[in-house]
């Protein structure tokens, strides 16, 4: 455990992006073809900070009072955060909303007010899925009760050559809500993967350049979607693949750092998880709940643990867990819960990462919603 | 119990058909609008018979081949059966297909597959929801494992502005299957009911005219949607009022036999069901099962009872129970799994009702895929 303050005054700055995706798969070949039209670079003598907003909830409940009320209470966890820490980049760790709750056709309104904090200061962003994004929406049964159900905002849809309204709910697709996320907005870095992977969506790779030189990568951001929602919570074999050969393709004698991000943890967590209070090796604050890993595992732990240069691996989806643990070659971190959707009373803040470049060094902290900050980390120095 | 030949060689005839829907609802009032466009009477000096198929489940595990072949053995034991039968009406009482079990983004294909043997007899039908008819694609976790995902059959949703695949499978929507169901096809009766009753769907009444006279009502057939699949396994109260009103307003005097059909079991089967046994006064061949009812009992079954006129309630859902029981004042009968879909090995049969006009009678027996006929039992003489 490292002392960091969390509280630097650095001034925010427009970034110079690259983006390594598209990823065209040509047989079992991953050819990337590196896109200049963004740069995610590092400033000259800054580190780079990056904010995980994890599980995020919006969207719940939104007919009663407590729903609404509780996204403006996340709208200011996050507004807090961003303007004590000033990250230059923003990562929405999953269950940026809760589809399943939400009673309309479309739930990309929701998406977009969980997102406007990052937006509204014009810090770039990318999502990974959570199993609550595009799940289908659950019906409480009690709406079908004497009291009924509530006023429903139902809209046509254009699937039905009748045009009437539709209250089916069936949900809004990974697709359609990255789709939002990319089209709309030029800060978004989301990307959606290969087509080889789908359903799941969220598989993408991100380069953080040098600040000398925009083609010199000081680390490769690795976003994998963990399922969940529309289908099963799991990495699958042909992601870890994926992983395998980009990874080899981009960064062949595992030079540059990489760090990964997903939300759901897999097995691996499990097994390094503190039994009561967390003792070093590992770092954190709250271990209240058990892991709730993936549905099964597929490959992708053994891919990460076959390269040196994977340093951390960052979930959400334990609202009551904010540990880091070492795990064989690399960390594996919780982020910590950042909504007041989503189960658990614990105080909400979010995962800070700050990186260095020469030399590389990765470090971590949470900040809190009321400004403090704890549980510093050096996860590469 | 009473016996009765189920193989007569009545002819059979064109239907003359009364629709009673659409009904409009003007505040708490429900103004039934007769069409006559379409008309179900009984044949002079015969009975009228229909058919219940129950439980289908047409589309499981299509990857499969033994999905594709149950498929073929489902259509068979319906083609037996009508053959042997010769109803003039069928009523698919639900689980017609098994959604979750589809990854296509329209299942209507295999709706049409499922009801083709009444079509190409020229047999007029209706249908009631099950809650797998508009369940949403379950992903086999082995699919994300080494042996991948098969090839799929995505299609284009339109709701996307790319026009990208899309493999997301959020499932074909009780209105859109409805939808299809009418649009295309002169024999279908199925009728979505009033708005206000979504997302429950297939709640509307059928009129059986007289052999004398096509205004003449001989029997009235309640439908209601029993939920499941995209919402809660549940008759909400209120399609109890809307029974209630509905009832009140074109048979006021309770003069006009009521037959009612829904899916799931209500929460009164329990009470009636024999423990081991089928003895008298139940009458059936198998009670390998407990009752699987609703989630929850919201004043269908009080409205029921509220009626002389209410005969028997037929339901389909639990594949092992096929028996009549007398609830109260009416029947309660589980109809016979047709379908070689779904769970459970019992041979497969369907349950056919004969109505007679002057007087009206009642009867119903098992029609079973080899031709045998049992559990003949009179609920009206």
């Amino acid at each position: 455990m490292e002392g960091q303050n969390g509280k630097q005054n650095k001034k925010f700055s427009l970034l110079k992006i690259v983006l390594l995706l598209p990823l065209i798969r040509f047989g079992s070949v991953v050819v990337a073809k590196p896109r200049t039209a963004k740069n995610l670079q590092v400033q000259k003598g800054l580190p780079f900070k990056i904010a995980l907003f994890a599980d995020l909830h919006f969207g719940e409940d939104a007919w009663t009072k407590w729903g609404p009320l509780q996204d403006v209470h996340s709208t200011k966890v996050m507004s807090s955060i961003l303007d004590q820490d000033k990250p230059d980049f923003v990562i929405y760790l999953g269950d940026v909303i809760t589809a399943n709750n939400i009673p309309i056709a479309n739930a990309s309104l929701y998406w977009d007010q969980a997102l406007s904090s990052a937006k509204n200061r014009c810090i770039p962003w990318a999502i990974v899925f959570g199993n609550h994004d595009d799940a289908q929406f659950t019906w409480p049964l009690e709406w079908f009760s004497d009291s009924g159900i509530p006023p429903l905002k139902c809209s046509s849809d254009i699937s039905l050559s009748s045009g009437e309204d539709n209250c089916g709910f069936m949900g809004t697709t990974r697709l359609q809500l990255i789709n939002h996320d990319i089209g709309s907005k030029t800060l978004s870095f989301s990307q959606k993967g290969p087509k080889n992977l789908w359903p799941s969506v969220s598989n993408y790779v991100l380069k953080i350049s040098s600040s000398d030189d925009s083609e010199s990568p000081v680390a490769y951001l690795y976003f994998l979607d963990s399922g969940g929602g529309s289908y099963p919570e799991v990495i699958s074999s042909a992601q870890a693949k994926w992983f395998n050969s980009t990874s080899m393709e981009i960064n062949p004698d595992s030079r540059v750092p990489e760090i990964i991000f997903w939300h759901i943890p897999s097995r691996a967590y499990k097994t390094v998880a503190p039994s009561g209070e967390i003792d070093k090796p590992c770092v954190g604050s709250i271990n209240k709940e058990t892991v709730a890993p993936q549905e099964a595992e597929y490959g992708i732990m053994n891919a990460l643990e076959a390269r040196s240069s994977v340093q951390a691996v960052f979930v959400g989806h334990n609202h009551g867990l904010d540990w880091c643990c070492p795990c064989k070659k690399f960390w594996l971190c919780f982020a910590r819960h950042t909504g007041y959707g989503g189960y658990g009373n614990w105080a909400r803040g979010a995962r800070i990462l700050e990186i260095t470049e020469q030399p590389f060094s990765l470090k971590s902290w949470i900040t809190m919603e009321d400004g403090s900050v704890h549980s510093h980390v050096s996860l590469k120095s």
